[in-house]
């Protein structure tokens, strides 16, 4: 029997790893590898550091961990595939079983034949059609040319203001990245607010702590124009008419999947190119993978674009052993599971945020929001702020976000592993997790904002979220506002939005200066509310019907303090 | 109707938990706890970093984040709980529903009747009856006092030398924390390995470390006698005639639960107290938690005892619950998870070691060994060593072991949750995980330990480990050792058993070195044996038929190596 030729286009993530595992699997299959680029299995989402100095030297971004390039020698020598740089891929003849394609140096034409293609053409940025678009000092990042580009603007020190347009992801990545090059950066971010992954009130906190570092974040605000002098770019104009001079503007608005390779070969397109668990396209000898395909979300069931790193690899994986193999490997999609780093925090989701649930229509819902150390005081422990979205009526977990100085990339990766077990909140509310005071405090604040949203599912609880106490203050409500602190704690840090201050430990003998009428709403809080709920307890045993915690407290309130 | 009696005995973890958790439920109960200890809601697992001095202010152990201490006059005013420090509870009348109890100080007795008793007497270090185990010098480091003890002698800096008996978790916390005082310190362990939760290959691993930091680890030699002069211990004597002066032990060889007091009163004791998942006792009044009691295996089913800080609140927090609301809180087990920090590594565990297994008449099981970075190496990933154990029918999860200098912690946090969601291989292997360089590599290593694992469930690899062939080498065989690196590589460090290097990238043009006999025995393996799989795969393909892949590679190697 002749060997099997498979072929694959993309030579970025996905692309590799899916002609690797074939190999490994089919020690005999002729593999060939199509990449327009001229590097191959670059580490992209490594551009931003490489930007932003944490290491200097470029080749790490395309090197194996013991630093030989992974340029298409090495694909031939160490794991005996051709893989052929600076060629595109024009078009599939799935009658023929044939890939046309072109070297972009030599302009030579050449046509592959293959049993089993396997499509990895990645996404390509989305490019805004303003004014002014095409001016020199405009650019993405995306590609190991954008990153090349933007280190050089650092190393060059020259510009002095950047814009950044659009807030998600690679946004925020890119706006760090600058920041530490020494530049003023400005993200503008079109939607209310920036990673959009994240409820408001999280992203609100991490606009917040941007600012803090001394860049700046305008939200609901659109990019109209960039404008320019000598054909390079000095400035954008937003949408109310504001002017922001700059010098560099990365846009970073999205990503679009790179389907049209497929769409022309008549393959089934939606967002992405359509595969089944196996990766399979509509045409059974083709596999698709990474950032050009649609995979079904594990919680909503519905097809959505995930495109990440670590499923591209997972994609890819699968894919490979499909095409050596036959169809005996399947992947079962994705949580939208994502961290980044943005200057000291750390920003992460995985599952259903209360927005993108009730946007999906789960209306049976509860939410809890805790803010609590990622270890002991005694051992430095830093901030996490939790929201976590169950069902209300099975307590199924369905999603979880995390942000804060802390280590929040743990805990969503703890999270993620339990979206994958089905678990409830009841499940999470034992968990019996490694402790040890360098690692996480007794009790996991993952635990604790189970064992917070617990304790609102069976009614123990009242819960108020920042964001409707806000609203209350705003409508000229005025409910009796309870800080439980101490007075020092109070001296160095408060709200300043009408509140008392009763120390918990002094409430029992103050209950006095307590509203006559027993229902009357009380709002109870301290640094992170654990004192905020007690005070809440204690109240409710005293009769006081509508005595509420402000969740997270005064760590997770978005809005300005006083103090 | 009258406000319920809630009796808690013990005030370290699990007893206070018990008590707040009651206090919220029922604002209106009286709830009184009682002390043996001088202070109460100690953070005793921070003793070892207090000694070791990562913090100086002995108050961080006994107070809320925010400063305060957490002493009688706290639990009053904040929580209305009454606690009785220095005070021995001595009996339990379940009759008359009392508990006696004496003042430690003041030697006045006394009788608290109780409708719902919470027993939380904890455990006490195991003192091996050797002879001059009296002798001043000789501690445990097990409450405040301890730490207090050898806090001065961090701060005296007289000693120079030390014995710590038992390498279990304490007793390498405690290596540490003597070491950082700079005394040297030696480790006694009179089992063929330290931190038996491990395999002992990893255990070893764990050895190495702690010898190439200096201090010293002696395995498979007990403690016979403590020798002293003038009533102070100045050596210890082993098993093998070897005497280690001293002029301080720490004896760490275990703790054993407090379970007179429920034995006394005729509950049901087995190992420690028994009860059901309510945390009830045999008799439906009375609860017991923490370190006193035996609770299930969550995959055993088997009743353990499993001493953590964490359980004991989570434990602490149903039997609270119970004792106020009835018995509507279920705590369903433990998967003994936990994890350490010695020097530079963390060294952890969730589920069955294999060894553990074994012993639990698993022997259907399959397990993987695999070693590489926490992060890329551009953003200064470090190493970590993974030992993944499943069931070989079904593929479901067993057990992790994860150890290095790398986050572990993580890894056996992520790899816990897989276990209570009752996952398998196949699971793990397609896990969406939250990615960006500052946090993992594209695949997290506990998802490419899954890879391994998956592919020799699927005999796709023909995994050894360091000790078969460590085995093989002592009887004599002279299988072909196989070290794919590069000869730079190979130059800086090597096992030095009679290996041929071959870099994978000239395997292919250098077969005619393989051996004549198709079946022959071929080992490959690189720094972390993933070159060694490709290697391996490479071989299988020229019709080689027993090519195995070292697994973990020259980083998971437990032996000395040549360089």
């Amino acid at each position: 029997m002749a060997n099997t030729r498979i072929v694959v286009i993309g030579g970025s993530a996905a692309g590799p790893k899916a002609a690797a595992k074939a190999r490994r699997i089919d020690p005999h299959a002729e593999i060939t590898i199509i990449q327009k680029e001229a590097d191959l299995s670059m580490a992209s989402c490594g551009y931003p550091y490489y930007v932003g100095g944490f290491f200097d030297d470029r080749r790490m971004l395309i090197c194996t961990p013991t630093g030989v390039v992974r340029d298409p020698n090495f694909f031939l020598n160490a794991k005996g595939i051709t893989a052929r740089t600076r060629t595109e891929a024009l078009s599939i003849d799935r009658e023929a079983r044939t890939v046309a394609c072109k070297n972009l140096d030599t302009g030579e034409s050449q046509t592959l034949p293959y049993e089993k293609l396997v499509i990895a053409t990645g996404s390509s940025p989305f490019i805004p059609p303003v004014p002014g678009i095409e001016l020199e000092g405009i650019t993405t990042l995306q590609s190991m040319r954008d990153a090349d580009y933007l280190r050089q603007v650092r190393d060059e020190g020259k510009v002095k203001n950047a814009v950044v347009v659009g807030g998600g992801l690679i946004g925020v990545e890119t706006c760090e990245a600058l920041h530490l090059a020494g530049i003023q950066v400005t993200i503008v971010e079109m939607l209310p607010q920036i990673v959009t992954f994240l409820d408001w009130e999280l992203a609100k906190l991490v606009e917040n702590h941007i600012n803090s570092n001394g860049a700046r974040v305008i939200t609901g605000n659109a990019l109209t124009e960039f404008v320019g002098k000598d054909g390079t770019v000095t400035g954008a104009r937003l949408a109310d008419g504001t002017e922001i001079p700059c010098q560099l503007a990365v846009v970073a608005v999205g990503v679009r999947p790179n389907t049209r390779l497929a769409a022309d070969a008549g393959l089934d397109v939606g967002r992405g190119i359509v595969v089944n668990p196996q990766m399979q396209t509509s045409d059974p000898d083709i596999y698709a993978i990474g950032d050009c395909v649609e995979i079904p979300h594990r919680i909503t069931g519905k097809s959505v674009l995930a495109p990440f790193g670590d499923l591209a690899n997972l994609e890819g994986r699968v894919a490979g052993q499909n095409a050596a193999l036959g169809d005996g490997a399947t992947f079962p999609g994705t949580f939208q599971t994502g961290v980044c780093k943005v200057f000291d925090y750390v920003v992460g989701s995985t599952g259903l945020s209360e927005t993108a649930a009730r946007k999906q229509g789960y209306d049976d819902i509860v939410c809890a929001e805790f803010a609590g150390l990622d270890k002991p005081p005694f051992m430095g422990g830093k901030l996490l702020v939790i929201k976590m979205v169950a069902d209300a009526t099975t307590g199924k977990l369905l999603g979880v976000q995390c942000v804060g100085p802390g280590d929040a990339s743990k805990r969503i990766a703890i999270a993620a592993m339990a979206l994958h077990g089905g678990l409830t909140v009841t499940d999470l509310v034992n968990a019996d997790l490694p402790y040890a005071p360098p690692f996480s405090p007794a009790l996991d604040p993952l635990i604790t904002a189970a064992h917070v949203l617990e304790n609102k599912m069976l009614g123990r609880m009242k819960g108020i979220t920042p964001i409707e106490v806000k609203a209350k203050l705003d409508a000229g409500e005025r409910p009796l506002l309870l800080d439980c602190r101490g007075p020092d704690e109070y001296d160095a840090m408060r709200l300043g939005i009408g509140e008392t201050l009763i120390p918990l430990g002094a409430l029992r003998s103050r209950l006095d200066e307590m509203p006559g009428d027993k229902d009357a709403e009380i709002i109870c809080y301290c640094k992170i509310s654990l004192r905020g709920y007690e005070a809440a307890c204690l109240l409710a045993g005293q009769g006081y019907t509508n005595a509420k915690v402000l969740e997270g407290g005064i760590m997770a309130w978005p809005y300005p303090r006083e103090r």
